[in-house]
């Protein structure tokens, strides 16, 4: 089975690339589809869920939990029920057939399966113009503001995966490959990446 | 011009992979050539000059430099020389032609020329292996010994790397690919990889 898996930071275009590996390939990538599989789950809005699913859930909860006020259990729960569903889900796509999963821990999740753990990075200026290239036309972030954002989300991935996994995220030593896209255009770098997906599990 | 610099882990296979990567695209492949070029130049010991290319130079001068005692100067001058030549020669290859350089710093050296750097690292039982399968027949190390002999080389690079570029070593942000070679053969996953640098040189 391949399992290809894709931690990247933000704006570094490793949703593309990971889309685009798994057209490639010809098996499918879920990313966003995730997300959308836990909302139907648990008839939650998807925005609620896409909060939740790569973030530090200790967020979720107020602050005034052990001290003297208590919530309702349920309001409790949701957070851990969402993280939760996000892993079944997880394994189970990843037991159904070759697939890239981008993003949510996939890569200590599927440990068991032997996945092929990329990460993909790039240089500050190269994730701003990334994200100024698919910035919603209602966004109007100064550059200042697109840098805190970028930071912010990379901070709140890296707490995700250091709350559930001890992991540290972005270090070189967890994944197989680290590709820079500096300056450089994903699809035209997709053929060799895919080359080397596959000259990478023949050797098993 | 396409320059291609191999950072490497001790027994990771980084001057296996420079060595077929270049055979592959054709092109020169500069490791311990380098440190011939310099013994020559100086009429020097091989085994000094190699030992100086990539250590912390200070090891080569007296601990009592200035306190009491002083040696002669050409004693102290004959690390930094072999130093400078070999940042000389190195500049004077790559000026050349198409090259894969291993080692030395020679992604920095080479900045202005934009160079793709490579960085190979593995897992510490994949590169005791490594050590084991390429060890002289002389060499009787145990298995801790080797994990000490690796570790110390690794730290010795490092230092060196940090002492003339003021940059650390082996993070993942200094190079445009990192290869985990760990539990794998390298000379299969040279095409993928040859087919990724052209790639990569083709977006200028």
């Amino acid at each position: 089975m391949k399992i290809i898996t894709i931690g990247r930071e933000f704006g570094s275009g490793g949703r593309e690339l990971g889309k685009r590996l798994a057209e490639t390939l010809c098996i499918p990538c879920y990313d966003h589809e995730i997300i959308d599989m836990v909302a139907k789950k648990y008839r939650l809005d998807k925005d609620y869920v896409s909060h939740i699913s790569e973030k530090d859930i200790r967020m979720f909860y107020p602050s005034t939990i052990g001290h003297r006020f208590m919530t309702n259990s349920s309001m409790l729960q949701q957070p851990v029920k969402v993280v939760a569903a996000q892993y079944n889900i997880i394994r189970q796509l990843s037991l159904q057939g070759d697939c890239v999963i981008v993003g949510r821990c996939a890569d200590v999740l599927c440990r068991d399966m032997n996945p092929l753990n990329i990460f993909v990075y790039a240089d500050k200026l190269s994730k701003l113009q990334r994200c100024k290239n698919r910035a919603d036309k209602n966004e109007h972030l100064s550059e200042k503001e697109m840098f805190h954002k970028m930071k912010q989300i990379d901070k709140e991935r890296a707490t995700y995966r250091e709350l559930f996994t001890e992991e540290k995220w972005g270090r070189k030593e967890y994944y197989h490959l680290c590709i820079n896209t500096s300056g450089k255009e994903i699809k035209l770098l997709i053929p060799a990446i895919a080359a080397y997906v596959n000259a990478w599990f023949m050797q098993y």
